[in-house]
């Protein structure tokens, strides 16, 4: 028997799970309908995701990686570590924005996800407190910045910043002075991290 | 008819209410417990306070105002701006987390109205942003702070803090770590307003 034209895989299950995230919403959405999706039965899609649970992490997981390209690319970059900093808060809070604008079923079962305190958002969070500890020390060793410790002025940056990325906000990302009031912050961390 | 011994005051009704609340839980409370918590009809307390509503914003701004005192006297007294920026921050936390910890059906009630976005918090708010913008503008004044707009600042230290003490993180306020990361934030604010 030839190998099917479209075979079943971890890929294109997930796709599948984001449109019918998007089409019926976390709460209603089921494995049943992302197998009618693909034309398959449940049990298929069951052999690559053990559980409803998986298969939602998994999505997430994904959706989430797609935004680390972005950013890991200005932190691994060249330039002032000042410079880096600003337009690594500035790409974050505009991905958050874009995602719970463009993007609102995805981005509830993000915060649903986020609230379970689930393994996916404490492997994204560690990714970028990274991202932020290599912008800090790359400044450190530049001699732009003091911080005694790296990874702890990461994460006071990442708490600092928490109301322009931490999805609870959400509803204030569409107030007016929301722009204003992330420059002011991140000016005043700016401050206080130069050497 | 000589007068009641106890007349049914404002003041009465806000003590029995928050005895109820902390009874009962924000859900359950009726006005109807609060009237039998007093001895008197339902309709003497709707004579104080028209709704219910009404009655669960005038018990949680007389929670919050417990609150004002301490930090008030704070702003307004003597030394420098950074010792009293560092025990106002100091002083806020702990009160949140006492009130999360020894007084969670209230401090549930607050949520709820936090959530609503209820003119009482906004007043609270306003307050609380007062009291910061009265210390940046004396550190300003004493030379010892760099600020171009105190209200501004005073806004990005309160966003920055927001994980300090927005009741959305009080579940968070329990962990070990926590401690360490109000440090890290408090200090790196400081230093990006030394002038």
């Amino acid at each position: 028997m030839p190998p099917p034209e479209n075979p079943l895989t971890p890929a294109r299950i997930l796709e599948a799970t984001e449109d019918v995230l998007r089409r019926y919403g976390p709460a209603k959405a089921t494995v049943v309908d992302v197998a009618r999706a693909l034309g398959v039965s449940h049990g298929s899609v069951y052999r690559h995701f053990a559980t409803k649970a998986a298969l939602r992490e998994a999505v997430t997981e994904r959706w989430l990686d797609r935004e680390h390209d972005e950013l890991s690319a200005i932190a691994d970059g060249n330039g002032p570590a000042e410079d880096r900093l600003r337009r690594w808060l500035a790409a974050l809070f505009a991905a958050k924005r874009r995602k719970a604008g463009d993007d609102p079923e995805l981005f509830a079962t993000f915060l649903e996800l986020a609230r379970e305190n689930s393994g996916t958002v404490a492997r994204y969070l560690t990714t970028l407190l990274k991202q932020l500890a290599t912008i800090v020390a790359s400044g450190v060793a530049d001699g732009e910045f003091a911080a005694r410790d790296a990874a702890a002025t990461a994460r006071a940056l990442w708490d600092a910043t928490a109301r322009f990325h931490d999805p609870m906000y959400a509803s204030e990302w569409a107030d007016p002075e929301i722009d204003a009031d992330f420059t002011e912050v991140c000016e005043l961390l700016l401050r206080g991290l130069r050497a």
